[in-house]
């Protein structure tokens, strides 16, 4: 018999670098979601391998990894790539920036997915929306914060960009991988760690040896992932498969943040039952993060055309998702978390 | 030549029958998110078309139509539908329900869809969460209202499953189609009007004639929309095609509430400046609106066993996401409100 010319058709096999191991299920879990996604809507013909950092690429090789066109794919969290750039920050959060669904408006209804993919388009890089943790806890620490001093000298582990806020508040950032916070918090080598929040921080077990526990992270008070596609092979696609994968991303987008939402609430019970304490950052800690922020943001206007560009229109934005959210969303959500429910 | 089987499929093609005129382009324009996206992803080969309300059926008969297969979709606000079972409402919005991120948490990470699937199977539906609005604002006022005295008698037009509780509460809802009730309010013929938020309050001129504007709409703290498939049609599609129906809800659920939080701001900008006074609802009126909700629920509780079950589900999921948003997203939330930006 004669095969159809569809059968005759080679399928498809795209590889995805991860920054995020399997243990790391909902951040992880994202992109086997897009993946399942791709090869269900194709009919097996579209098929995306999904792998953990180290199988094919480190980690932090993402970017250059789909820029050279290693792999057809990544899903990270692109402020992992500041020192490229900071302009890659925006497009996963910067302290006191927006929050999660800001963050998803700005991206599919504002600006933001336009700016992005021309600053990527440098990078051969063409991005979708892959996720969002949330606003994020604001770490565990071995000692209380109670004023500005006690964060001078402070060694924190903590992502890059935020880093640079912490280093102008007087404290001292420190890279250390998952795997080594642990015992570092543990002997003191720091004095305190962030992580994400408590579905992912209670894996690691921090309540055990740095039981304060504060809030909010402001360095992530909605952190986006991202999923990269190398330029030529998207280009190289059907306007099908290209519509597939702009559909499985935003699937993977909406799922991510419900995951996170839905399983936070009894992770935090646990870690609370388990010790930890609980604790706002006072609000002078607060202030000066934020000065200091605006203060580093300003000398990024002055140097980094890229961030400039971005950056006037990510901040009227922010703005008025503020000025908005202020009003029935805020109250609502307020009376709702002091009522007797 | 020999025709490739493939081409010789039929090409599907769907009805899809909105609740909502174009003029609401955010919520009719879900619809047209979704159908783009099929389009594109089957290339051409499942099509579905989206009638506004009377082209084939009108407003309110989505459920009657998709039930019976007269068309294959509906796109609808579950909750105008209380009357044939007062649980429909919860897939759309309650007094004092979850908010936008927590019911989309509920839908996809919780039991919600679960739960709501097996409801909807006594109706032939297949559901697929297609839109949230976010957290709707309290409506339009000829009178301040100052305390619980002023909502006796005041006659409002509400939907219908939060006019129940208005009732509770000495109001007296009214039913009104869209298209009269800015006369009905001039006129005063009615006291007060709800409808969404700023966006589409706009477009109706409400500040002209009733220009006090409260905050929050308690009935409505994260309006979600749905996509009904008919069963028979949905298990008709192919794999592939289920798994696009799927991904393309997603899609649209996402955009949906995107294009609401980046357009309210600046909405509600042009409605200050048209002399709209922006007023949060006092709290004895909060705290009678909020007793006699759960008044409500508990009569539910005892008479409808589906409204048992899933509110059960519901509420458990309520209070755990309160007392988890209270935390880490509630005060970066309110440090962003109050900063400086």
């Amino acid at each position: 018999g004669i095969a159809p010319a569809v059968h005759a058709q080679a399928t498809i096999r795209w590889r995805l670098t991860s920054s995020f191991p399997k243990a790391l299920d909902t951040i992880h879990g994202a992109a086997d979601v897009f993946a399942t996604s791709i090869k269900a809507m194709s009919g097996g013909k579209f098929e995306v391998s999904v792998h953990a950092p180290g199988e094919l690429v480190p980690a932090l090789g993402v970017v250059d990894a789909v820029q050279a066109g290693t792999v057809e794919m990544g899903h990270t969290a692109p402020y992992y790539f500041f020192g490229k750039d900071p302009t890659f920050a925006m497009a996963t959060a910067i302290p006191f920036g927006l929050n999660s669904r800001q963050l998803t408006a700005w991206m599919y209804d504002g600006n933001g997915l336009k700016l992005f993919r021309e600053f990527y388009d440098q990078y051969n890089i063409v991005d979708f929306p892959g996720g969002n943790t949330g606003a994020q806890m604001g770490g565990w620490y071995r000692k209380e914060i109670k004023t500005a001093a006690d964060i001078k000298g402070l060694k924190m582990r903590i992502g890059g960009f935020a880093g640079q806020v912490l280093t102008r508040m007087g404290g001292v950032p420190q890279n250390i991988p998952g795997g080594e916070i642990y015992q570092a918090l543990e002997k003191g080598t720091i004095d305190a760690t962030e992580w994400v929040g408590p579905y992912d921080d209670e894996k690691l077990g921090f309540q055990k040896v740095a039981k304060n526990y504060y809030y909010p992270g402001w360095w992530e008070g909605g952190a986006q992932l991202e999923f990269y596609v190398n330029k030529a092979a998207y280009n190289g696609l059907s306007a099908e498969h290209k519509a597939m994968v702009e559909n499985a991303a935003s699937h993977a987008h909406t799922v991510m943040q419900a995951r996170y939402d839905a399983r936070n609430p009894a992770a935090l019970k646990r870690l609370v039952a388990g010790g930890a304490k609980v604790l706002a950052f006072p609000k002078p800690i607060m202030d000066l993060a934020f000065k200091e922020s605006m203060g580093l943001y300003e000398e990024l206007n002055a140097s980094n055309p890229h961030w400039k560009k971005i950056y006037a229109d990510y901040s009227n934005f922010r703005r008025d998702q503020n000025l908005w959210f202020r009003f029935t969303e805020a109250q609502f959500d307020r009376y709702m978390q002091s009522a007797k429910l």
